[in-house]
């Protein structure tokens, strides 16, 4: 049989990745207490009965949960795999606030990733292409710690305050924004200078 | 002239890695107060003059600072970057000592790194090969959040306790121990507990 173009688009096309999304949530340390599994984003988990979120177990897909309601504040990157405390997914001391109020899938149906750094905001001054992780962003030839602007091109990044992914972390979407971040505050609401020492794919 | 298969050798291998290494410690945070200059190890801080080290820029080469005298206690892996406090070289609630008492330069000669990591202590078990970095184990099909031993081939690695390059850190490299790490005993003088979730190499 013959296929379009447009056929075969389809037929290589990934499942919808609504299929492979699942987070389980517990009020408590260790995976304790009062659960719930989700498929889809929560602004709000006093909504849901929950007081705070203190563990979760990450089942499949690449989430982010948020310090506040409705995705404000800080946020933590939360791949496959067992969070048995704040500490385990904050990776984090520059807050002291043990909130965990919201959380969404991020979005990157693309396979790969790719991202333009600028020098300067609104996408001025010198820049560099980035489709690869980068512990250090000044081992791999940025010329100093700080980031101006951003602009994400496909898929989606953590990017992180300091080297080694350690610090604030800011989720970088294709599909936000349309990918432009054009200046440090529109990071994230919790986002106070335009530091950024690491970079890495979100893959799952 | 015609070349010898050693002296090709010679020719392509990189620049001997000493060239390469630089780090400047700090008794203050935010770069401030007494420093010195590194391109080797340092077994203890206090025969340097220095009562602590609070913050860190790694010129050139990666490194690991330790907790405690003779590179024992917590490790925290160090890549070229600046470290301003103690949160930032840390990213890690486990331990609240902030003490940065001895560090090394990081044996990785080779371009690339490979390990085995195996289900059970002693290399036996289930196992796979590693080659690449992963935010999370699980997601690339590991089935658990633990690791019972390994063995690194070539380069150096950073495992750690949680997902997303959380928690924990200990370093594995091919020329200390020949690459073997038969149970989570020797991972490191702080290791407590076999648990693993992300693996990703050490490059500069």
């Amino acid at each position: 049989p013959i296929r379009t173009a447009q056929q075969q688009e389809a037929f290589s096309a990934p499942l919808p990745e609504v299929l492979s999304r699942r987070v389980t949530v517990f009020e408590q340390e260790h995976f304790q207490g009062k659960c719930m599994e989700f498929t889809s984003e929560c602004c709000n988990i006093h909504d849901c009965g929950f007081d705070n979120i203190r563990s979760i177990r990450v089942e499949s897909g690449a989430w982010v949960g948020y310090e506040h309601h409705h995705f404000e504040g800080q946020q933590f990157v939360l791949e496959r795999g067992e969070y048995p405390n704040w500490e385990s997914y904050t990776g984090n001391l520059s807050y002291h606030t043990e909130w965990f109020k919201s959380f969404r899938p991020i979005y990157c149906s693309h396979h790969s990733s790719r991202m333009m750094i600028y020098e300067r905001e609104n996408f001025m001054g010198r820049c560099t292409e980035l489709c690869d992780d980068y512990p250090s962003l000044q081992a791999m030839g940025w010329f100093r710690p700080e980031v101006g602007s951003m602009h994400v091109q496909c898929g989606a990044f953590v990017c992180y305050e300091y080297p080694g992914y350690r610090g604030q972390q800011y989720i970088m979407e294709c599909e936000k924004h349309s990918g432009d971040y054009q200046h440090w505050r529109n990071w994230g609401s919790h986002c106070q200078t335009p530091k950024i020492q690491s970079i890495r794919r979100i893959r799952h």
